[in-house]
């Protein structure tokens, strides 16, 4: 092994990108599977990049001062394992041991299971626009001179998140943001669109914002001054290195060719791709360190800040309540910090933004970027909360299920749910949100009804690890709970109950409501319910839904302002049926019918899901 | 009532501007909601377009050779039905009392509830990508010169589907297309990101491949001319209209002033508006006709043709066999077409791709814009299959759930599903698709176990209504079901069933395959078990699985490749609860814990998806 203190000159860098070219063979090969094409021709990028001009502290990725290196292609880590093991932090054996194989790190595409990764990929796409956030963080929050490398693919460039990312890396003159784009001009399946045509894509980062630099991706002393260049900025423009290349560098018998794409070298085939590279190494060579510098301290506070009063019956819509608390908490808590999709004014996020604007991002209408912004941010411990209408969350529900993979911990929050909100339509009203983030591993889904539970639930969303999604609500309904009631996380309420109760009804959001009024009209026909206020859709309060269904002898009408797929109503089955309850007999009340405008009473109404039906349905249970 | 037989003069554009400006204050008002001043700013566009440059045939809007108006800013909708007005398809009595009311067909965002609107819009940044679908139908397949206009808005231009809509339009050389741009530059919450900054729009919209013109979007004269040298086109590159606008244009108390986003004027206010801009009229105009050229024929044909054929037993993917039925398939049906997001050579649609290349779009990583364009190809009567890896279909969930409201007839397809695919890891595994596809309303969800079944099923999508899903496995396995064996979409396989049935197992895809060894097992151990092959999600076929329980005993294992929330599991508890089955011992395997890589076997042994699992949960029911 060799090893040097000072920074690693040219030569030595040359000799680097031939070691990560013969070990992304060698590791996909032993492996069965992977990319080395992809990575061979990025290996001249990484190596003058690890080598020379990352900043970072290898023994301690934790380092707040560290550069940050993101694969936005993914499928290029091959490349990423071998610049590991080029700066000694993973073994040789791991590398050709670990790669691919069932419980090891070294997974087919990066996860922050690997502690030097941020954020996971291999969805493209997405790389560079969590890198967006990650620099937003270093240049808003931190005020640390770190810089975020995001290592790009060509084909990557056909997705519309990526402009997103450059759009407001330009708009937030994320200066501290480097993109290198490996242009090697074959996609998956054949050619990209616009191949090697380099000027095309210089027009279009430059429009968007960026500094442009051109290189020859295998000319090394280019590469450097591009680097050299892009870190000695005079004004405040994120960077975009295009570079040239050949997919499958340095071995002649796939360099450049069609039909490469994702595919291991055959045994042989691989001892003459190594032996034609120059043979295997174990060189070890480590960039430079980052600064002393440490960002700008801000702790969570110790104690959480108290939460906005209201008293019971007051009628106030859980979104406000949201920008209410929200507000509320980041007085006391530095670390929160907001984003919004251009609605702050509906979804009341612009109480945050007025308060704090130093913590507030504007995404404008781009929520793949709200998205991969708030990942970005968690990245580096800040608390984000991203909101927009629901409905439009489903924009943006690739980045949230490799959010959940990523680990990141982020903060959702959809206003305007269901049918409820009237007269806009059904663009506008989410119907789905619910089956799509309760299907989201590790996930959290809140939907309360009042104000007093939104504010204890989003002071709860501070604490909470993985994807969280609060739901709220467009009109203004009574607050229900007193101040100070508790609303843990997996609990629910039961508002409505007795010895002689005949049936559950549960509800959340507006349809607790509606079970409400529901339970006081079967009141007057003698009939007493259950009421339950789910507003913990998961995890879910299982013992309490339990024990309620086997004392009103297994009847149950659940109601969701929500499709009849993946709801509370699934959610609600789904419970009961693993914890083996009795025979149910079950009425779930959903919007079946696609809606068009109308009052919110119509809207209700005409699916269902209003008091009467609910009264209805329960009356047909027990009779 | 005027009317004019010729096409109008821009002294009467001028008029029926002033009146689409009134009309919008009057209906919004009236409904005591929407977004006036978003309609006012692009009052004069529309006026000049729909008088002098819109060839539509008013009287029928199934005219083949009709122009395509797209509301890509759907919440303009009081100068979209305005203009309805003034062309005479609308009386001023539906406008006065239909708008945003229940029942009524002029709802709050355009859909196509109403014969002249194309596709539902209202979630931004989606017109423009459906009208690129429509674009590319009228250039390639029904070879007709109709023009496709999108009105934007400039807040939009945000979202980066916008961009990946110009890319392609670029691409395909669509210079049918016309986006108008009306950069009035205030979104709801404030100014827009890039307010009047005509240049930087255009410089982006250039770098992307369009021919831009940039107008004063209150100029009659102006905006005549762009029109003029949009539709003489020497080149074939789609044109792009940016045209500077005030919000709130001709009514002076609201012109250019932030605050009064989406916000209908009050009735005294409104009454001012009125007086300022010149009073109520019912002037009606119509525009140019469409030339009487009508598309190149590709009738449906009268039988459907035959299927490949496939051995029981032989090893077959079911991704390999879409591709090889969708090729069948489009031999005999010249309105099969075919998309894929540049992963063609996985999900096999490359293999439709060399047989018919005139009838297959390739979106490149763009997945967006493959589904937007999907939903235009439908809007044309063509019959798209749009494919990618299942888990980025989850990119395009927004379009997706649009596209239910558009009614479009649109076939997705989802290869790679779950964590069967081994070692690229969790990125590239779909494990919400179940939930996301089945949470949309009206959706087909179907997951076939066998390349007989898909055949089949690819062929019944053929004829389907609305969202349709098929999804489809990475890996080789055996062909279950004899050649001509039927699939109805709703219906279910029993592959295993006797008198003496202790439990019912019930897997779709690869784990039907562990279903069959599970049950293999349990008959060693003397354990009769019930099989179901559920290869129709949604629709689900509730009268075989209730029969099922009932035989045994309540007794149920549900096995999927998917996250416990909202797929196959869901999927069959809601319908045995529905069904009002027995008491159920309901056991439910799935993929619970975040998956890393791995071979096949060891992910589903992993996440308790495999026989033996099976089979041990089956004991224990039985025990």
């Amino acid at each position: 092994m060799t090893s040097t203190a000072t920074i690693a000159d040219l030569s030595t860098a040359r000799e680097v990108a031939r070691q990560l070219r013969v070990d992304s063979v060698r590791s996909s090969t032993s492996a069965g599977s992977g990319h080395p094409t992809s990575s061979m021709s990025a290996a001249d990028l990484l190596a003058v990049l690890v080598t020379r001009h990352l900043r970072y502290d290898w023994d301690n990725p934790g380092n707040d001062a560290n550069d940050h290196l993101i694969f936005s292609k993914g499928h290029a880590s091959p490349l990423l394992y071998a610049v590991y093991k080029a700066v000694g932090v993973i073994s040789d054996e791991e590398l050709m041991t670990g790669y691919r194989r069932f419980g090891q790190r070294l997974q087919g595409h990066p996860t922050p299971v690997l502690p030097w990764v941020d954020v996971a990929t291999g969805s493209l796409g997405q790389g560079l626009p969590d890198g967006v956030g990650v620099a937003l963080a270093g240049r808003y929050l931190d005020e640390v001179p770190y810089r975020v490398w995001v290592l790009c693919g060509d084909s990557e460039m056909a997705e519309g998140s990526m402009w997103e990312a450059l759009d407001k890396a330009a708009y937030y003159r994320l200066s501290n943001l480097v993109a290198i784009v490996d242009v090697n001009r074959l996609g998956q399946s054949g050619p990209t669109e616009l191949q090697w045509d380099l000027d095309a894509y210089a027009r279009r980062a430059e429009s968007f914002g960026a500094r442009v630099l051109i290189v020859d991706g295998h000319d090394v002393d280019a590469i450097d001054e591009a680097y050299t260049s892009a870190t000695n900025r005079t004004d405040d423009r994120p960077t975009v290195i295009l570079a040239r290349t050949l997919k499958g560098r340095g071995f002649s018998e796939v360099e450049n060719l069609e039909g490469w794409h994702g595919k291991p070298l055959p045994a042989e085939m691989a001892q003459r791709a190594i032996r034609e590279l120059g043979g295997e190494s174990d060189l070890v060579v480590r960039g430079p360190q980052p600064p002393d510098e440490q960002p700008a301290t801000r702790p969570a506070p110790r104690e959480m800040p108290d939460l906005p009063r209201w008293e019971v019956g007051e009628k106030v819509a859980t979104r406000r309540a949201y920008g209410d608390a929200l507000t509320a908490l980041g007085g006391g808590h530095p670390r929160i910090v907001a984003l919004d999709g251009e609605v702050g004014n509906s979804t009341y996020s612009e109480e945050f933004a007025k308060a704090f604007g130093d913590r507030f991002f504007e995404m404008y209408i781009a929520e793949q970027q709200m998205i991969a912004a708030a990942v970005g941010l968690s990245v580096r411990h800040y608390v984000p909360f991203a909101s927009t209408f629901a409905a439009f969350l489903s924009r943006a529900y690739d980045f949230i299920r490799m959010a959940s993979i990523s680990r990141a911990n982020i903060r959702l929050v959809g206003s305007h749910a269901g049918v409820e909100i009237g007269a806009d339509g059904p663009s506008q009203m989410a119907l789905e949100d619910l089956a799509m983030l309760r299907a989201v591993q590790g996930s959290t889904v809140l939907y309360p009804s009042d104000a007093v539970s939104t504010a204890a639930l989003v002071r709860a969303m501070v604490g909470l690890d993985g994807v969280s999604y609060l739901r709220t609500t467009r009109g203004a309904y009574p607050v229900l709970y007193d101040q100070g009631e508790d609303f843990p996380i997996g609990g629910s309420k039961v508002l409505r109950s007795s010895p002689d109760d005949a049936v559950t009804l549960v509800g959340a959001g507006v349809t607790l409501h509606q079970c409400l009024a529901a339970a006081d009209q079967l009141a007057a026909d003698g009939i007493r319910a259950r009421v339950i206020d789910l507003y913990s859709v998961k995890p879910i309060d299982t013992a309490t839904l339990r024990d309620a269904v086997a004392a009103t002898d297994g009847r149950i009408v659940v109601v969701e302002d929500h499709h009849p797929e993946g709801g509370l109503g699934s959610a609600v089955a789904d419970a009961l049926l693993a914890a083996g309850a009795p025979t149910l007999r079950f009425t779930h009340l959903a919007v079946r019918e696609l809606p068009g405008s109308g009052s919110t009473a119509e809207q209700l109404g005409a699916e269902g899901i209003d008091a009467d039906t609910i009264a209805g349905a329960a009356r047909a249970l027990t009779s």
